[in-house]
Formats: structure tokens, C-alpha cells, sequence
């Protein structure tokens, strides 16, 4: 789709994205973003101000538990996927989630770079304010190997161009 | 509770906590948190690097927005509850989150106070493996006023007491 082409564009950050409203939106639009590389350094400082577990600090610790190995605490492979998401989904009012579901099928590794693909479930414009409605997302956050490691639908409130 | 007295001694960090394990967990535990102060320059911080949006990032421009003032991005108000979470729920296997559903009713803003209360939710054993099972925890992120600014309910993978 037309703005597919204008999301990867972000990732050389040529352009700034053609701000999206409400009424720019169609179910199955998809956005993909840039590569976010990630190395045990970056897991280990995030997880020791955030989630400080022997399996997201510990690199030796960690290969007896569950993980088996260092692992990215979720809530960072969270923090990426937003991140990359205000770089590839242009709304034009800004991503304000109401809220969020979200599942880990695998940990993210040192040494994988992440990217998102995003693509809207659904439209639905408020009955009471017809300046806006809520855009649900599906955004999917893979690695290097294609491997999707987080799975989050949010719904986000979205304004329609203003006037 | 009894764990409850023990959850709230974590505010001094006097004493670690008495590992939990599957088998000692029920249904409507608690466990609350200290508190954790969150002042503008944190905010900022934490979204330019995972949310740089206007209203998280620039106290000005944030004026004109949606929140009409400065907010702090929905995954850092995550963020500090998962870091509450690892300091007062003390799960002996680690928080090991399978998923989770978040909703945000309304924003942190610049010289908050948060604190978590986590409640137990439900228990279920796995059929197929004895050694395990999941928790439905359910934890609220309040301000100093007792405003809820975060409801997440999660899905922690918890081990037996090892033999």
C-alpha cells in the first residue's frame, strides 16, 4: 500500500512521514520500520533500572534458569517496538494508547535487531465526539531471522485532520 | 495477609523476602510496593529514548496537546511497575510474564509517587507438566493522591518448590 513505501522510507530518515488522521486509515494499511539492533550491554542496562532479574543481568546466572541463556526483559523489547512505532506509524495526532495486549513467543537475545511491522485491525469512529475514534493495531516485533518475539494490539485514540 | 507485612518491609529494604512458590500462593494475596518518585527530567529522559513524542518530551508543546501538559509515556509507568513488581512480589522462580493486558486511565505526571499493589488473581496447574503453573496477577499503579494510573493483569509462569 501506498504509505508502506513511506514507512520504510524512515529508516534512511530522509523525509518526515505524511502525517495519517482518522479519516486516512484503512483496515489492512501496514508500516514497517527500521532495524533496531540490541547487544548485552544495552539488555543488562535497561533490566538493572527496570527488572532487575538474575536472567535479564546476569549473563553466567542466567544459563540455569528458565531462559537459559541472557534475555531482554520483555518491557524492553516493549520500549523498542514504541519506539519504532513513533518512527514508522505517522498518525498525525500522535500514538495515544488506551491500551495494550501483549505476548512474548520467544525472548529477544543479545545480538538481535528488531524491527515492527504494524498493520490496523480496525476502525471505530466515537458515537459521542466526531472528531475522533480509535484505530486498533496489531504490531508484530521480529528479528534478524524473522522470528517474531512480541506480539501487542493496542488501541490507539485518534483525532480526525483538523479543520 | 502474612505476606503482606513481609511485601511492605521491602520499602526499607531491610530484609529480603521469603521466596514464594506455586504451592504457597492463594487466591487474593497481596503485595504492595514502596513508593517511587518520578520527577520531569525522568520523564523526558525515558521518552526521548523509547517515546519522543511531543507531549512526552517538551513541557511547552505538551500544553496543546491531548494531555494538555506533560505525561510520562504509558511503558515507562510499565516500566517502574515492573521494577516494584520484582522488589515486592517475591516469586522464587522470577517473574516470568507469559503476557500481559494494560490499560492506562489516566497520565503520570511530573512529581508523582508510584506505588504497586499486586493481587492474585487466579491459579491454574499445568496439566501436562507438574512442576509448574500459571498466576493471574493483577497489579494497580497509584499515585501519592491514590489516583489509579495503571491497571496491567498478567500471566506469570511460577515453578514448584524445587525437591
Amino acid at each position: 500500500m501506498a504509505n508502506d513505501i513511506k514507512a520504510r522510507d524512515s529508516a534512511d530518515q530522509v523525509a518526515p512521514l505524511r502525517p495519517l488522521y482518522l479519516e486516512d486509515l484503512a483496515v489492512g494499511q501496514e508500516f514497517t520500520s527500521r532495524s533496531y539492533p540490541l547487544d548485552e550491554a544495552a539488555i543488562i542496562a535497561f533490566a538493572r533500572q527496570y527488572d532487575p532479574q538474575p536472567f535479564h543481568i546476569d549473563p553466567e546466572a542466567a544459563k540455569d534458569t528458565f531462559f537459559q541463556g541472557l534475555a531482554a526483559s520483555g518491557w524492553q523489547t516493549m520500549a523498542i517496538t514504541m519506539r519504532l512505532l513513533t518512527e514508522s506509524l505517522p498518525i498525525g495526532s500522535g500514538l495515544i494508547g488506551a491500551g495494550a495486549e501483549i505476548g512474548w513467543p520467544q525472548p529477544t537475545r543479545p545480538g538481535d535487531a528488531l524491527h515492527t511491522v504494524a498493520r490496523v485491525l480496525e476502525i471505530t469512529p466515537s458515537r459521542s465526539k466526531p472528531d475522533r475514534g480509535f484505530v486498533t493495531v496489531h504490531t508484530q516485533t521480529l528479528n534478524q531471522r524473522g522470528e517474531v518475539l512480541q506480539n501487542v494490539t493496542t488501541r490507539i485514540l485518534t483525532f480526525r485532520r483538523p479543520a
